[in-house]
């Protein structure tokens, strides 16, 4: 079952200005915000919570990795929707089961959670995280 | 306050096909989804629950809309993310005065809900909406 929204990635050439215009936005504290430097994806990243999801700020290390392509095509912006369950591995089979592909196979995100994109070719476009928490 | 993500909005070609997709990826039953008809914004959109938020899909009606000059300039895709508040004239003086700028004037969304829109060149390329449930 996909219970909710765990967070909502935007691609970003600044990270520190980012969070500033975020903030703002939401009118939410500087301590809530956690930033960590994800060295696998060679991203830094800030989540922002917001309910109970999270706005995941995400500023790309050099020029050789998915977000860094990202900015270079396409210039800031929404970059995926992340899905939380809490069974990856039922969640990807059903999703196979009903014609869905994985993009990849299934990793360790950020957090130590275990996750798998979709093909956005499938869904109108739109780049599909499915995430679990660790148990 | 900004309490939650109220809804992430996608546009697309062909509403009912992209439905059937969005059902298959949460695996939600045809219930729980609504569909109606903006006319004020010549679009047909369909309303998929998703934990404290929803999925919306955007079908533009005709070729003179907002959503069919963005489908023809980027294809399907994430449009737009919705802020819920309870106050959104309280919400509008902060984040102005914030030097955040709303894009045209505050007006009447789908099911009567207040809503005002940011300028996305001031907020990394994301449109956001800010809305209010009806009193």
């Amino acid at each position: 079952m996909i219970k909710k929204i765990d967070h909502i990635a935007i691609a970003v050439e600044n990270l520190e200005r980012a969070i500033e215009t975020f903030k703002s936005v939401l009118g939410c504290a500087s301590e809530t915000i956690i930033i960590e430097e994800v060295a696998s994806e060679n991203v830094r990243v800030a989540l922002i919570p917001l309910g109970e999801s999270r706005i995941e700020l995400l500023q790309p290390l050099g020029d050789d990795n998915a977000i860094a392509r990202f900015l270079a095509k396409n210039g800031e912006g929404m970059h995926h929707i992340a899905l939380e369950t809490d069974d990856i591995s039922h969640e990807t089979e059903r999703l196979e089961s009903s014609g869905l592909k994985p993009l990849g196979s299934q990793k360790e995100g950020a957090g130590g959670k275990q996750i798998i994109f979709l093909h956005p070719k499938q869904t109108n476009r739109v780049l599909l995280e499915i995430t679990q928490e660790p148990h």
